[in-house]
């Protein structure tokens, strides 16, 4: 079985659906499980049983959720340490409010989970502009739920940026069960 | 008077509409002049001129386009070098098919440029969300004129999002006017 | 009198010397008073009457430590609601490990924080190469206090580095008084 | 046979050297085949061939030489419009002088050009912290060549460093491998 480990924060649940559609996908792949968790209740046994790892988070002020980094810093940072998630894959997504017309923020929200997971010596999926539904939930680094117009009104997730989650779902799974085991790094 | 030099690069005339509002801008404040540059003529001695410089781009691939990276090493490279630009103010813009729900690349095009920027020690002036228009045409970062809808037909940049090149344009004519002259490094 | 509000994460109190410098170099500024907080305890009215907001982190797998994200999330975007913090000055600092000939972590970490700031509409210090310590201490974004050496032996923070902050405290005292009451937005 | 393209921009040689280094790590997988390219002579068609491509590049200014970014321009975009890319491995590496103690730049130097081939829906190959010579040559997104010292003395590169390159060219020759032919999207 391979383990996709799927990691949120979620204050008005469109991260979280966001992540329920990451999972779907990821089932739908053979001899693939996911494993969902609220940042609050994810551990560093998870870390260590998952073959792929997913982080997705709401964009709050351009960033992560603290939620999100508290997670990071408590639990990751004893896995950077002894190398044990190197070679393992890793992925993001996230949400946000859609201020201003160009989604502010949420680049550098996706670029700064990936470069956690970066640390940690993790092989990055993006999303390919090729996935169906990527002209309203896609961006280069992963799924991107606008769950409010550029006024700010909250419209909540679309079914095509819940079918570009799980899309990335099943990348990811498929990645994942491609490179375990294999030899990659040292 | 106090000098604002922008400089730009364009394919379809989307940027160089929206130097043009941004020099605008700049023109309307009291003592200010804009003197607007395509990336392929702009020289060091401009730099040297200017108390303000703003690069725009559009968005290829994530990045800013070659033409202004050829200026960034070729002339403002020397400027590095003499410390010739600390303490000026700095500020960009970009434009983009909008090719993705979220404008993929503007923020990474915009923060290349910015970074830039930082190297020659000069102040970065922001987008505020209280600016008109920001909401179609802002980002943190700067102006975003997206000239393309989702599906990536053209669609040219919006009174909106010239309207937000021209406040930009007018923040950092203040700005340099604020600061010109003044210690603050060194 | 122009405030400059420091707020910190730290450890093994690098980060805090660090923070400790550069509240030296805002004090040396003629009528400037610099307000030092752990992130744990800074607040919305630390924000509301500061002129200049200065924000610092260890290093954490490539990012800010959680605590700084938790009062980014829970002060700060009060304050971007309010558009409370546009105009004022904003900067940035870190300390980290050093793993790495390069510092890694230390350039995504810094501008993941500035990237709040601006999504805050505060006007962003780098730091000149010119400042004295640059070599060693220094980063265009902001000081770095490298507290361990490749081998992530500790070594603490060196006078130099110190001193990098020190000017930085400096630079950004004189900012945010030139920019006091000078109306850039709006 | 797996090909790996290395598209590089240098200027003393130093880059180059981590290009070959890449490359002879590249040779030494079984069925894996180097090719190497100066970013003005590198091809469409190089790409097409490809199953991997690292872009390597000194540190100009905090970003890519303009070379790279006029291949990236000139021949990835298309290669971005007709999806040919999508999938296949990709991997960054970069020289600079090391001016400023954390090589100030270089992060997001590679960092750029990894947003480029994530647009081209590439997935991204890291530098674990355990590979050999790390502490000295390397950064989470690839491997650092700092050809100068804190005072921007030319020193050169030194073994440690090229040892890195040569490992990551080892990481994914192995990765583009265990990669071709699986179907992970679409």
């Amino acid at each position: 079985m391979t383990n996709v480990l799927i990691v949120y924060a979620t204050d008005y649940q469109n991260t979280l659906k966001m992540a329920q559609s990451i999972a779907a996908g990821v089932q739908s792949v053979p001899d693939c499980a996911a494993i969902l968790k609220a940042a609050e209740t994810a551990t560093y046994d998870d870390l260590i049983a998952a073959d792929a790892v997913i982080l997705g988070s709401p964009v709050h002020m351009g960033s992560a959720d603290w939620r999100i980094k508290k997670f990071i810093d408590s639990c990751c940072s004893g896995a950077w340490m002894k190398d044990a998630m190197i070679g393992k894959v890793g992925a993001v997504f996230a949400t946000g409010s859609g201020f201003g017309n160009a989604g502010g923020g949420c680049e550098l929200t996706m670029l700064g989970l990936l470069n956690n997971l970066a640390e940690l010596g993790m092989i990055i999926i993006p999303l390919p502009k090729s996935t169906p539904g990527y002209t309203t939930g896609g961006l280069q680094w992963g799924p991107y739920g606008r769950s409010a117009n550029p006024k700010m009104d909250p419209v909540g997730v679309t079914e095509d940026m819940l079918g570009v989650a799980r899309h990335h779902g099943i990348h990811i799974a498929r990645a994942a069960k491609a490179l375990k085991g294999v030899k990659i790094f040292g």
